[in-house]
């Protein structure tokens, strides 16, 4: 068992407001933190003991800061694994360990390790090139995905029909039969290095559909219970088949005939658990933080309703972020605003968060869709 | 209305656990913050925009460090008055105000301040040599307090008969009455500009007799509701009279006649508080930033039983410090540890809290005395 409070120095590769919100916790443990991020003005350049600007991506300045830590951990997955393959093989303890990071950073590979292991998934195809698509199987709509690099909605693209493939990505990609699901659900696992696994309570989301990122989360989830658990059974065998050390966001559709299909994962604290703060006994970022230390797993019992409304950047609006009606918001019993520490907004940049609590599941989606009317990020 | 995010540098005098807490919860809010402390090690040092390392008592120093910042408040009383009276003048916000803070530094004012407002308290005399302490009409046993740069017991004697005189404080002091008290309890109140007042919860308190520090403490508190009622009101009284901005914590006695007794104030975040953070609706740090920033102040309602243990030095060990049992203590749910993060231990020193939360009253402070039995800090 690791020292879990100052003797073991944590380096995170990204300093953003997962990073951020890993460090809030990390204070409590004495825990020193370490950040890379490309950006010096990223959110947790002033919340850790140092702050180093490069590259996540450049081998050289990811082994180079690997070299100055005891433990890695990620906050982001677009980062440089033959780095961290290199680190792990010289002692520094990488935790999730670059074998998954390399499997999750790749869609391709993700839906692969789905399929050997018996995950429920959409049925897909791997594309290597624009002819493969042309000739799929798989019938029209179908989602298009490139294998790297996409994130929150980016590197998605829809193929209604025949005329939709001029505007196909060229580059590896993976191909999707459309789901019509019923809701986007959602469960965050963790597992330390002793094999301990518990799930955090399942959640169901809301899309903006415009924006293509989560908007609205409900935690816990009423669906009913054999849902939830066949959710939290799919979420466990991921991670035991991994053997991941750290957390695992699991993103899944059920369908509307009742069934869950795993779409993505996310080795990570994850937006789909930040309600977790105040809505249960323990956070995912003081779960990931014990998982890693190889402490025990706390408990992830829901303490009452949690709505998490993640605050963007309103359309039209550049420059020098002003939180509109956040005075308003602050009269309301029971929420709990989480700015990122984020100077400048754009549409749609995540700015930060609102978890609304109350033991009246009717009253916290009220207070939460008055939250979302009245706080507006302008500029 | 002042924004809350980002636009106005806060500074706080003092950079230790208070100040610590105070920023974890600042960071939610973006909001700037500067520390002032003359410990390079200070619990603060890593998690602030800037670190200053100087004297609080030192004109210059602070008023150096206050031309630096739009807002000033201070988590230690024992500051140089004088610098905020004047940046007060030259137009920095200092909340609490400089004339409060002045006050509450002397003992012996903060007495008369109560004697003139009606506020109960335990009978006293201000005494300013020995003479006049050999001739005073309060009969043995007695207690005196040195009047200013007293804290966590010290500048405290308790004079048992006359023979107890000899080893008197010779400084200016003042005694007060014995009290033979059943309770000490504790409100903390916030007060903002706009002249909002809300109190927190009463707190009931165990006392370490032999650190003489807070040790143990229960929220809310199940005495009788006259007696909450009652204390909350006194609390609101003297935040009223004072006019103060920001946090006030009130601490009492209850004494056998079930009568209260204003023991001391502290015009900010407070020990007697800590449980706030999981404990109720909003923490007394959110309520302190909320009133100093002139923001709607919070609810304070409870959410659950909550219990607050002092993590302090074991006697016998000095030099860097090792939490020992903290791996069985994280293993109990609803137990939050919070370190201060501080790298040496000394008897008694206040390295960290617990708090323990549960809707069952019996079983949380089960709870928190396993955890006071197993962790113990050691070097």
């Amino acid at each position: 068992m690791k020292a879990f409070y100052g003797d073991l120095r944590l380096g995170i590769l990204g300093g953003g407001q997962l990073g951020r919100m890993l460090i809030q916790q990390a204070v409590n443990y004495n825990v020193t933190v370490k950040i890379l991020d490309p950006d010096r003005e990223a959110p947790c350049r002033k919340l850790c003991d140092e702050f180093i600007v490069g590259s996540l991506n450049d081998y050289e300045t990811v082994y180079n800061f690997g070299k100055k830590v005891d433990l890695l951990t990620i906050e982001i997955e677009k980062v440089n694994v033959d780095a961290l393959e290199q680190l792990e093989k010289e002692g520094v303890l990488v935790y999730p360990q670059p074998r998954v990071i390399r499997l999750i950073q790749d869609k391709g590979l993700q839906k692969q390790f789905f399929k050997e292991n018996d995950i429920p998934t959409a049925e897909f195809q791997v594309i290597s090139s624009p002819e493969q698509l042309k000739d799929s199987t798989i019938p029209f709509p179908y989602i298009q995905k490139l294998r790297r690099d996409g994130y929150d909605g980016k590197g998605v693209y829809k193929v209604v029909d025949e005329s939709y493939l001029e505007k196909a990505f060229t580059e590896p990609s993976l191909i999707e039969r459309w789901i019509d699901f019923e809701k986007e659900i959602a469960v965050i696992v963790a597992r330390n290095e002793n094999g301990d696994i518990e799930t955090f309570p399942m959640v169901e989301m809301e899309f903006n559909p415009e924006a293509n990122l989560v908007e609205f989360l409900i935690s816990p989830s009423t669906l009913p219970f054999a849902v939830q658990q066949e959710a939290a059974d799919i979420a466990k065998k991921i991670a035991e088949s991994l053997k991941i050390v750290g957390l695992l966001a699991v993103e899944m559709f059920l369908d509307k005939q009742g069934k869950i299909l795993v779409n993505e994962l996310a080795p990570r604290p994850h937006n789909s658990g930040h309600q977790t703060i105040e809505g249960n006994v323990v956070s995912q970022f003081e779960q990931h933080l014990r998982a890693i230390f190889d402490q025990p797993l706390g408990n992830t019992d829901s303490l009452s309703n949690a709505i998490m409304i993640n605050v963007l950047g309103e359309q039209g609006y550049e420059g020098p972020a002003i939180y509109q009606g956040i005075e308003k918001v602050m009269k309301c019993a029971g929420v709990y605003i989480h700015l990122y520490g984020k100077a400048l907004t754009k549409p749609f940049r995540k700015m930060g968060h609102v978890t609304i609590v109350n033991t009246d599941r009717e009253k916290a989606i009220e207070t939460a869709r008055y939250v979302q009317e009245t706080l507006k990020v302008i500029s």
